[in-house]
């Protein structure tokens, strides 16, 4: 069963629920948008007296929170996504120097995009490859984002950093490798920030806004979902994106899509097409990688492209994301 | 080695240079095109004196007709494929009734549409399936495109028929199921046809460029390549469509590319999105399923679009399409 | 509907019920083991009275005749696939020299294999590679046949050649190219001879099983199924070998399963490990790929193992292949 | 640069080094098992002399501890992983009751049995299923594994939980959910315990080596490798069980490997046959669900097996193992 709490729930209302429900046989849940969920063999009936309960129903076997409308739109700051505008989030794969980082930000900035991304904390398939400046690269994205009054949005590896991101994003970034843990998602969906969740590369659709239902029943005022590849057979491009996923995705939940076209391919010159591309599917937004020495990133250089163009690509992929919205209920 | 000989190269020659590859040691194999292809411990040498050899060389390693740039765009009676218009190929999945075909033919001409398609001969996973009306829909077909000029395309199964299409279709189709079908690649490519080549449902890039070169060495007058989705893990469509395939395929080959939403996704709520994709991704044209009544199709009916919203999507997958061309060096 | 018909029905008979069909408002096609397929909107009831049909039922909505117990064990002339014995096909990936095949031929015979195989017709993803021998080396494997007494089995590619294949080969193989070949599986199921059917390295069991629906409605005397491996996104074999498709296969089938570790690898290093885990999962057989001299190969020389070890590692997949058997109705 | 330290570095000698190596222009990384590794510009030269270092080389490009021939053999209190024996890995999936849980622990120890698992910690696709009895289970198992002498394996899902499983759990499992959460590996790295290490349904076999080499680095006691499948196009299973990766894996690294065919398949009447076919492939073990009343197991129940034919099926499995093992160079 679920328990559907006040939202100003006391702790002590909280405890007498929990305490009761357990009497009763469950074993209970508290998350923490404020329900209750219950398993075991009990008797959910005579809780509902308990103050603090607006409601006991049956558990969904669906998401329900991915599909609220009043989730349509994420804000991060004074950015809004998905309310009809063509997001870009840019920033290099990797926080490297300082200055090289507040220069990249600049340029992201100048070329009409919205959100400052770059890695401080970098899950790497070797134990033997750079692993990210950490707490470091956090305080530089923070002064890049000063500098400029781009938001920022990097990635959590782990639930034990929460409180440093919290203090120091603006957006969380749950990457491809950690959208099944859910540990980490009920960690950051507690966390009071807006979500950026990507598609685990061997996950489907399906799982994706489960796993968005995780964060969103902590509490998470936001979640923007964001296509970037998945694993096939494949080899040209180091994933396969699957742009069908965005009207999936439009279909089953209500929240922003974005795509990330640099880590889908791996390859810079297929990330102005598939940013296009992305618009054209009625994506909300796009995540480029952008760098000025490319062969020299310490991270994904050759699936970053150089901010010289970034203002007319920017300009192109939100003229087509235009024309699509025209016509987004053509069947 | 490869033998370039002269195009006008006469049967007496041809046979003289084959008995001499042979006698040299070589198994030589004579390609429509003019070359002849020689496998063996052989030694090329003597031959290079005989009549109408230009040029004998090493056997490329990779395709290299289908790099040509003189193959960039294909002729179908007066439509240009991939010349800068973005062609649009619709029709029903299957041919059913006469009149139902030339009515869907003038909605699609109507719409503002280039070729007209239509399934005669079905490749069924069960035998118990409908196998389609074959010769009678191909009489079918030639009557809807006389009477609305649109040209039209249509799937062959097996090399006996291919006289049978030559006769009938302005150009044949080489289904997915049938891409890694040499023995039909080499009949249909000697069939003076231009061919409408789709990829393989488990094949990858590289495998449909070398199935093209097939059809080009056998002398097809211009191939077109179709990327219609891929088998992966993800259910929520039939299969996944690869849209990065479409600036991979321009970069290792200069064949026109265009896609087919209808049977990447299998869910005519997901076409028209992908349709603008497509054009987002640089694609130089889309084939869609249209039906009058999808609900009755007796060929995948769910996947079929209603003629009625047709030509505003047609128009809408151009404007993309043209926003696209503007930004196409950008990386 | 499916008209069941008379064994001996006379032609006279038979294009009387298919006249009437058609009179009855059907699209009727007639399949060699006697039995009438009807699709389209008729009323079958006034067929039934006529000369030589058996009975009308509705169309079956799975494979029946691959489930029918009869197809559980297949003959080639001496040797009986499925009838508890572990089968082991072996040979060289290509036909090459007519000695060097005669001479594995008796390796493989002295090593305690049941058949020889061997590529005269290749299916190649290049044109400009060898294609194999074609009818010259459908001779060599009649030779080495007749001089081992071992049956030969041999990959067709084309409906036109089964005349020819006929009257050479002992069992018909239909590659993992061809699965989804519908005419190629019609025009082999008509030959009278009994087919290996290769799984399409794209497709899936359900898909597998419905392709040897279509050989056996054409009435071949045997189908045996082959796991050759898929593809998916694993890089370090060639394809990645599905083991569990043998279990599953005797679920929804009746008909014999062998495994080619040779092709699904791609590595001749694994085909031994692969060899006995076939064996332990229940198949009746394998295919192997040998060869006297793996590196100068002319084809997927990689993958063929020497003929050195063939016997040890025959005797032991049958003793592992016996240990399994005994505990195969363990849950 | 790799820096190799002495075994018994004191606190202070490590806090000069990796001050040195900050000095010189590097980001050091220190591991546990006593090795620094250094990003960076920096010259390493200067600090060789630095008391604890025993040697600085290159940073390795590929796993090198998890090719160490002395993490062959995993010990779990008496229990040997890779020595010889083929190991057999029992419980049910989730922990419920624990009166049922020491139940089918004595079974699984009298049907030859070596370790119990079970699951107390679960990570589920909806936030709406039940999560496990976590601690609780904790408890439930360390009884379990008291009563019969059965050491216990179980998934740690956070690195917050490392020190409570360190105290209850013998060897820690790594989830296939969490094979790229590396800041978990390295946390599980650093407790002192044998890790058994699931395969990504998503990942490369070498992703996981790579994983397991994360492991190493802090100074895992042992990792053992399990492939459980791993997403592929075909729907008649969970996912597709890769044996190739046992042999693949042996070939790149020396740990031992085995095989869970109970979430490879999630389907009871294919676990037998591929725990047969584990044992052939050469695995040094299985892991089996088993619960004795699956239709009503709170978490995968469909595929569970019934302890009651366990007994048989670990002596067919371990006879076939064996017979595999005599076999294991033939090539």
């Amino acid at each position: 069963m679920l328990i559907l709490c006040r939202q100003d729930l006391t702790d002590h209302e909280r405890e007498e629920i929990l305490a009761a429900a357990r009497n009763a046989g469950f074993e209970p849940f508290f998350a923490h948008s404020g329900r209750i969920i219950l398993h075991g063999p009990g008797d959910a009936a005579p809780l509902s007296d308990l103050p603090g309960i607006l409601s006991i129903e049956p558990l969904p076997d669906r998401p329900v929170l991915a599909k609220e409308p009043g989730n349509a739109v994420v804000r991060v700051n004074d950015v809004e996504i998905g309310g009809g505008a063509f997001t870009v989030v840019a920033g290099p794969c990797a926080v490297e120097e300082k200055a090289r980082l507040i220069d990249l930000a600049h340029a992201a900035k100048s070329a009409g995009c919205d959100l400052l991304r770059g890695g401080a904390y970098k899950p790497r398939t070797s134990p033997y490859s750079f692993r990210g400046l950490r707490a470091v690269g956090l305080e530089y994205l923070r002064a890049a984002s000063d500098a400029t009054g781009l938001p920022v949005v990097t990635e959590i590896l782990d639930a034990q950093d929460v409180e440093l991101f919290t203090d120091t994003a603006d957006m969380i970034q749950i990457g491809t490798r950690n959208m099944m843990n859910y540990e980490l998602l009920v960690a950051v969906g507690r966390a009071g920030k807006p979500v950026l969740l990507k598609r685990g590369m061997g996950s489907t659709i399906d799982e994706l806004v489960h796993a968005a239902e995780y964060l969103l029943l902590e509490g998470a005022p936001g979640v923007v979902l964001c296509e970037r590849g998945i694993r096939t057979h494949e080899p040209s491009t180091r994933n396969t994106l699957d742009l069908a996923a965005i009207p999936v995705l439009k279909g089953v939940a209500s929240l922003p899509v974005i795509v990330d076209p640099s880590h889908a391919t791996g390859r810079r010159d297929l990330v102005a097409a598939m940013g296009r591309a992305a618009a054209g599917a009625g994506a909300d937004g796009v995540m480029l990688e952008i760098h000025d020495d490319p062969d020299c990133a310490l991270c994904d250089g050759p699936q970053a492209i150089h901010p010289e163009n970034l203002s007319a690509l920017v300009d192109n992929m939100r003229k087509i994301s235009a024309l699509a919205a025209e016509a987004e209920d053509l069947l």
